[in-house]
């Protein structure tokens, strides 16, 4: 019994390439140069037999078709115990839409993230009947599957672009953007796709960790801007950068995880580029940049 | 200047292979022993620069990639005019979700469809200030882009499913499921994805035209209660079937128009596979079953 955790798509909202853009990492996708990248979402069993999926992108449908140990073994049968969704964004929640069909399993969220989808009939799709909404409190543990425990806690960022207000706190900390700690087949693993910023709580909780699945989304803060795609930076979306004093590869320094796998690439990063020098230097400084269909057992 | 249909996805809502499903079509997708089928969507043009796509599936970032006439010219640029949806099925409105991204377009629906998108407040992620939302009254022509006149007209059909109540009429009339002509390029085309019955006013105006796109979601009526896959008919899904007495081969026959292309199949619909019987009697009766990435020329 290991855990095992499979990239479902490495990618942020929008995916690599995003449906309407013309950047040099979705022109070379496009073009074959470099892998294409589905939105995020992470798969994660500890007895191969009982999956949990961690964030639903709107890809899910395709995701799963490339992943054998997910496909149906029966009429209606998936080895599939239950969804976890860490925030209401729209790349981590959509494919809930896709896993209608009648399909048994748990949907696990915060009660603020519950309260997202349940303002939206449209997710009323899932039939209450078979998929059991299970509302979690934070730093309480929780059986993810038979044979994995999570904790859900809370991490600094903001609510969904959808329902931002005239007034954003993009470090907010709360129930809306969450980390998960994930303990099972004798290993401890942390996912947390969004993240504002490190502070000594987050710090705390993930130093010794045999894993981290860490937000990757820009390399350098105000790279979309840079790229002529809009005007925010990675601090008004909520998103800590890899690179400079402020970023994660810095904030990681010294801290002792065994595996540190970056995940929920923006189509802009240029590590998504495996032959940039920003690729090789968060190479050097001991991170994995995820890849669709890469799996990770520990 | 000629009209074009390019079939973005050929199957009814869950795709093929559906993701829960071990059938036997989407078993032999799965295996790759026939063709993988997306979600119900279909781009036009009558001038090849500036398309509208009809329903947004699901799946429609994958589609798009796989369209180079849909890929962005430039950094943000897509010849994308509009976006019609026919009625509020997830398979033909979760793919809006995809089309966020501050990329300009119309959204066309009727006052009924549009107030099923409104009251989620998820769809907001297409922003007003780019996404103009515009409400279609039946019978009324309007331009779907520069060089494409569109009417919607009512079809016999019923709610989406996650809106049914206790009591659902499977036939209702109105603006929740809607059939569009399209005008250009010299071409009379139709298009209606979801119909439950053939009447006298729909083949009033479909005699005579050039092309007609029509609901091939299932072969028979009982096809899935057959197969183990649920108790529901096509008739209970507000879908008449392609075969038998009151089917769609059957209502057609003697009418004058130039192309029958069957799209939005289920997954367990035979036509699907190309060497089946059923495969072969629909074309014997002059159909053309729809396949992921067909064009069709007029």
């Amino acid at each position: 019994m290991s855990f095992r955790a499979h990239i479902l798509g490495a990618a942020a909202g929008g995916g690599l390439p995003q449906w309407n853009c013309g950047c040099e990492n979705c022109n070379l996708a496009r073009a074959g140069k470099i892998p294409s990248q589905t939105q995020s979402s992470l798969a994660v069993t500890a007895d191969g037999a009982s999956w949990a999926v961690l964030n639903a992108s709107p890809d899910i449908r395709h995701q799963l078709a490339q992943t054998p140990a997910l496909h149906p073994t029966g009429l209606r049968d998936v080895p599939l115990a239950s969804v976890l969704v860490t925030n209401g964004d729209i790349d981590h929640v959509a494919g809930l839409l896709t896993l209608r069909e009648m399909q048994p399993f748990t949907l696990f969220a915060t009660a603020g993230i519950h309260e997202v989808l349940s303002a939206n009939p449209i997710f009323d799709a899932l039939n209450s009947a078979v998929v059991l909404r299970e509302t979690i409190a934070l730093d309480t543990p929780f059986a993810l599957t038979p044979t994995l425990t999570a904790t859900l806690f809370a991490v600094p960022g903001k609510v969904p672009l959808y329902l931002e207000g005239e007034q954003v706190q993009t470090d907010l900390i709360g129930d809306q953007t969450v980390g998960v700690r994930l303990e099972g087949g004798g290993t401890t693993a942390y996912y947390i796709p969004g993240c504002a910023l490190m502070n000594d709580d987050l710090r705390g909780r993930l130093d010794g960790a045999d894993a981290v699945f860490f937000d990757g989304t820009l390399w350098r803060d105000d790279e979309m801007v840079r790229a002529g795609l809009g005007q925010k930076t990675g601090a008004r979306m909520g998103h800590m950068s890899m690179s400079g004093e402020d970023g994660s590869i810095a904030a990681f320094v010294g801290m002792d995880i065994g595996r540190k796998i970056y995940v929920h690439m923006n189509n802009t990063n240029p590590v998504l580029r495996p032959g940039s020098p920003e690729h090789a230097e968060a190479g050097a400084a001991g991170w994995t940049i995820a890849q669709d269909g890469m799996e990770i057992t520990l």
